[in-house]
């Protein structure tokens, strides 16, 4: 990994953690338990690919670290809240995230199923504080923006999809749609949310999403190779789940070859969409470059 | 019921099942299931209690009602998710609600998991869309008072509270406590919000929220008391589940006549706070009544 990009996810990291640490203070009651869980799954693991992708889009136009780390903070805390919920017994069923004890195994269901609808609640209540933006016109942008991916028309839509997949016989424009909902619907608010925040107005952000779009494909296309060739100690989780479920992935339809190559040239085309930043970009674009090479 | 709470009632339930409809239309892939769960939950049920506080406290104000219906709409999203969430086998595992199968015995737990997901990313959808409000300040405080009302700190922390009173014996400081925040917090958030729409500034909200932090209790005292003496074909729902869980409540706290006398004399007093606003207050001193006396 690059210096300039290396550099970047440790310091985001940082500072992610010290913000859900600030956001969620233990309080003295029977609730303790409950945000004991929340600070479980949202502080030390994961990349933060989604916040770096925010801060990095914020940075192309001169907005304040702070705000962005804390839009980061609320798409990260979504992205936990649904890694909580798929790895339950009644979806994925899976014992180990982030090389740890997935959040039912540590507590127990009903407090994982909590504490993922806290976070997601925890979300919308940092987009709409004055730290994340004092401008409501802003504030109100962005939680439309993460609303909308999340729901049924987003991420939450992509994992119906997902599970319905199990069933039936997708083909590869249905396993692109799946995956722009489920993957590519996150990472493009990440962007997108960068963008609100610099005030860019909804036609300037059309090279932004182009990005987005080809580094969300890019993203799943790795996690599918991932997924047959990775290393589960460096993945922290189980692999070879989609070809025990009968999932139809990237993998399964183009090959491993020709799904590397796809992620390549996406890669490469994200890039491109940003060349009108320079040098600006160069973080945005070493980003893309990490999602296919990755091996966790 | 009085006429004027009745029909109140009435036309609040006809305008909320007609905007989930128009919210929810079904997708033509296999989302469609999840969308279908989601109208299951969303559509047809419930007495709406929350979206008639909203639309009762905004006609103070002369808010337009549509906003009022829409602003209700999202926190009865909020009302509904957590109802599909707490009905789930490792939460209270109950099997009617509303008089029919709960979610994931209609559909399965995957899909009643990810359909109280979206619900609950509808809700803060419906709260940053031009038709509830097209200024984003009043937007912005909607959002933040949902959001703060239904997780940790308000709704989902009460359920952890009351999951820990199973094994904890909670005192009538706690009880109170536990019952503020799990159905108290969301009541309250509803007659906020027909305040926020209104452009009314929190300093004017005082009496609002005393007369919701009055009904919020004597709503729950009039649960705990149905717990004991309803019906449960009217209920809809299982019943007796206090006892059988060993749960410290209201009832076996103060006793049944004490509880009764206590539910009364808040009712009266949460009247008693809109005074001021004399006959236009009428909706909300009936429905004051209503909470205690239902028999579902």
């Amino acid at each position: 990994m690059p210096d300039i990009l290396g550099n970047a996810f440790e310091r985001v990291q940082t500072e992610v953690d010290s913000a859900f640490d600030a956001f969620l203070p233990v309080p003295q009651d029977s609730r303790a338990r409950l945000v004991e869980a929340m600070r479980y799954a949202a502080i030390g693991g994961g990349k933060r690919v989604r916040p770096l992708l925010v801060v990095a889009s914020a940075e192309l136009f001169g907005v304040n670290r702070s705000a962005a780390i804390n839009a980061g903070c609320a798409v990260e805390a979504i992205h936990a809240y649904s890694l909580i919920h798929d790895d339950l017994p009644c979806m994925d069923n899976d014992d180990l995230r982030h090389g740890k004890p997935t959040l039912h195994k540590a507590f127990d269901e009903a407090t994982a199923v909590l504490a993922g609808d806290c976070l997601h609640a925890l979300a919308f209540d940092i987009l709409t504080q004055p730290d994340t933006s004092t401008d409501p016109f802003v504030q109100s942008e962005l939680v439309l923006t993460l609303a909308r991916a999340s729901g049924h028309e987003g991420m939450a839509g992509g994992q119906m999809m997902d599970i319905m997949s199990e069933e039936e016989d997708y083909d590869l424009r249905q396993v692109t749609r799946l995956q722009q909902l489920k993957t590519g619907a996150l990472l493009a608010a990440s962007v997108e949310m960068g963008a609100i925040l610099g005030r860019v107005p909804p036609e300037g952000r059309g090279h932004l999403r182009a990005y987005a779009r080809d580094i969300g494909l890019a993203f799943q296309i790795a996690d599918d190779l991932l997924d047959v060739e990775g290393d589960e100690a460096k993945a922290g989780k189980a692999l070879r789940k989609d070809e025990e479920q009968g999932k139809q992935t990237f993998v399964t339809l183009m090959g491993v070859a020709q799904a590397r190559a796809q992620a390549e040239m996406l890669v490469e085309q994200a890039g491109r969409h940003l060349a009108g930043h320079g040098e600006d970009a160069r973080l945005l674009v070493e980003l893309a470059r990490f999602i296919v090479r990755r091996d966790h």
